[in-house]
């Protein structure tokens, strides 16, 4: 599995001109990834010279340099062929985004059967086929290109401070891409990602394991359709999820949506009940969507398990402190009682119109004033009664240009970040505000941001969970 | 109510020069919403000659002029000479911003008994106190500087043209503010907004009876955090809602959050399994944060409710089509057999790579070529045995700059809605597309536009529901 993910060398067979095909693509996103700083790119092409700059060979046996990941797009029948030059060269793995093999009926059963036969005979892996690709930030491999290596964002955006920490499994194609996006869009490390696809050879409990050895990787998430190997997943993940996360979106898993499955992957997919009850033995924290998904992983890649389930909410706007108290209700997260101290250094610093300062702390128009929020959060940084605190952003103002308090709660929230970074803090805003300037705020600061207490409070909560299993 | 929300004058005590007044806030929205088209303003300021150009008035005596609305943003204690004022000048009835009343104990309790006693006896009716204030686009009154009337927006920037439907009750001020933004954000047109406050004299309940006689208001939508009039709300609400339907966002309902609402608006709130049975009893649509209620909000304004459960998905990234499957699955919708037909159109049109015209319709790599989506939703709008569609964007793809198919598949799915408007349609585009287009295509054009396909699909079987009791 090293040698997949940190290879020397790296052909891509169907490498082509065309800036559409998939061929071209996977080779221009090896470029931007800038892989050749650590090792080769060979584009496989009969007919061009060179593609991208690079020069091209005529077949894989051309290549003399060692060859660890054969990356395959070319059609499904030509398959076979480029699998015994793979045996022939002792790749390590092959990766095979060709689609019409086990997803589209019998006869690309069969030649998928007969792939894995080659594969298996001559000591070659296959990842796929049907599948994107794999993505590793430190082994500078990418498939989509607007992927990039995290040292290189590092160095040109001063942002993934956290580091590249999350490892992604997914068996659909287009959600692997959109996951980069979204962890890029939500300044969150990226450490691998392997579109598995089929799964013919290497299959998603293979990289569960992996990830789970693999000492750069501190949180696992993963998009399913099923497992194939379910005793061995089960047993693996138990082990795994008291060293770190394991967080899955398992789709299929209604009676429709595994139907679906079937065309999508040939997935034999997992009947809800039984999914969640090895869920809930083996500790894996299981979201519906991508939305849980990205705010899971936020939590989890931001913040550190909170020692207890005692929460301070604090909020201008009003009505959303209702919610986030209800919220806390619905995920068993006890409001704290706050420490006189506490009260008494908001109450000393903060304007007393509509402020209460019963937990949620509502600090009403006296948050117009420049840092209000300042002083309650750090105040509640030093309350002893509080494990985590949910601090809710977006109150109307009467001054500024946004005519929400947005901007200035967000600068403030990161202050005390920087300051005090005693237990999680997770920022609540509302969607639909136009600028995506306060989100960058606090993500910079490596706040995670939640549109509504709800989706607040359920990170929350996972979090205390996982923190109570482990210990 | 006519007369509250279409006042022909409106007096502001308290009207300021100082900008991060409230009583300069809501002078200048007066301004904004162009209420001097419709009637007179009267800014009451005893030490001010003019604010934002009006002549200001020293008392309410001093106004010669009908006054149907004032609103009072003075202290507390001086509210009752104030509504002494209004019950000599006969108004119709005061907005009372002004907090320190029943929400702020003992002594706020006794002080809006006192001015709830001057109203009863002057027959003046109160909205709030601690309230935000009313928004009435067809009256051009308002509460906040980015509010506007429905009609200068269709003229200023083509907008809002499935007209001004919905009318929201709003207990929490801030939400009552954050609620005009999101539907401006989602090309949703806003009717009228109450921000109720603690409801001393008029509450949500008087309102509900108003929204619900009002023709020209076509969704009611609404932030409580309880009912102060339980029995004439559940009378009142299960027979409007034959009518027109009913979304509601109770908050407070839990142990934590009850407490929390006490000390917000002084509510007394209802428990959940109450309030859940009410809305089985009634027909209300519950939702529970504010994400749930613009999403239900939008498909009840954008869309009629269908003839049956029978949906069609189509989409081009594979794995969203498989969740959307199990959405289907979880809010009792069914997946539509294709007529022969269908399935003969789109795989005419549609190259047959990685594509399925089982339902999902999975159009593969094929929605790289444009026209494709075009192709496929213009079919399924054919399609007989379909009552709903779900389209899903935001494949990967290899051309255009974004990497993702987003904004030509706003474009065709809005051009088969122009073309054929047959049954609901509905759009779904990943979180975190770094451009606000494709959701400007989609909700320009009248199709609401959904994160995930769950929230897609929730809001399709509420609006299947709602067809079904009506019927």
């Amino acid at each position: 599995m090293e040698r997949i993910f940190h290879p020397e060398g790296v052909a891509v067979v169907g490498a082509s001109r065309e800036k559409k095909k998939p061929g071209h693509l996977l080779l221009y996103s090896l470029v931007r990834m800038g892989f050749s700083k650590r090792g080769a790119v060979y584009p496989i092409n009969p007919k061009a010279e060179s593609i991208l700059g690079l020069k091209t060979y005529k077949s894989l046996k051309d290549v003399d340099g060692r060859v660890d990941v054969v990356i395959i797009t070319t059609p499904p029948e030509t398959v076979p062929q480029v699998m015994e030059e793979c045996v022939e060269k002792s790749v390590t793995a092959c990766v095979i985004l060709s689609a019409g093999f086990g997803e589209s009926g019998e006869a690309g059963k069969k030649l998928e059967e007969e792939i894995l036969k080659i594969a298996r005979r001559g000591g070659v892996r296959i990842i796929g086929p049907n599948c994107m690709g794999i993505y590793c930030s430190a082994g500078r491999i990418g498939f989509f290109p607007d992927q990039r290596a995290g040292d290189d964002v590092r160095r040109s955006e001063g942002r993934l401070l956290n580091g590249d920490k999350v490892s992604f499994i997914s068996e659909s194609g287009s959600i692997a891409c959109m996951f980069y996006r979204m962890c890029r869009s939500l300044n969150i490390g990226v450490n691998k990602i392997v579109s598995s696809g089929n799964e013919c050879d290497l299959n998603a409990t293979d990289f569960l394991q992996y990830f789970g050895e693999d000492p750069t990787t501190e949180v696992i998430a993963a998009y399913l359709e099923g497992i194939k190997d379910g005793r061995r997943f089960l047993e693996l993940a138990k082990e795994i999820t008291r060293r770190k996360p394991i967080i899955i979106w398992m789709a299929g898993i209604t009676s429709q949506g595994s139907r679906a499955a079937k065309s999508h992957t040939g997935a034999l997919s997992t009947k809800e009940n039984v999914w969640n009850a090895i869920c809930k033995q083996t500790g894996i924290i299981h979201v519906n969507n991508i939305e849980e998904l990205m705010d899971m992983i936020a939590a989890f890649y931001f913040l550190k398990p909170p020692k207890g389930r005692n929460v301070a909410i604090v909020s201008s706007p009003g009505g959303p402190a209702v919610s986030a108290a209800d919220a806390c209700s619905r995920y068993g997260l006890q409001l704290a009682s706050l420490e006189e101290e506490t009260k008494k250094e908001i109450l000393r610093k903060i304007p007393n119109f509509g402020t209460s300062v019963r937990n949620p702390v509502d600090l009403g128009f006296g948050a117009v004033e420049d840092g209000t929020y300042e002083t309650a959060l750090s105040a509640l940084m030093d309350d002893r009664s509080v494990d985590a605190i949910i601090a809710i952003g977006g109150a109307p103002t009467f001054v500024g240009k946004s005519f929400l308090k947005v901007e200035e709660f967000a600068e403030e929230a990161a202050a005390v970040w920087r300051a005090k970074r005693r237990k999680p803090l997770l920022a609540v805003l509302p969607p639909h505000i136009s600028s995506e300037k306060p989100f960058e705020i606090l993500r910079d600061a490596g706040i995670p941001v939640y549109a509504t207490p709800d989706r607040a409070a359920k990170c929350l909560s996972a979090l205390c969970s996982y923190a109570a299993m482990r210990r």
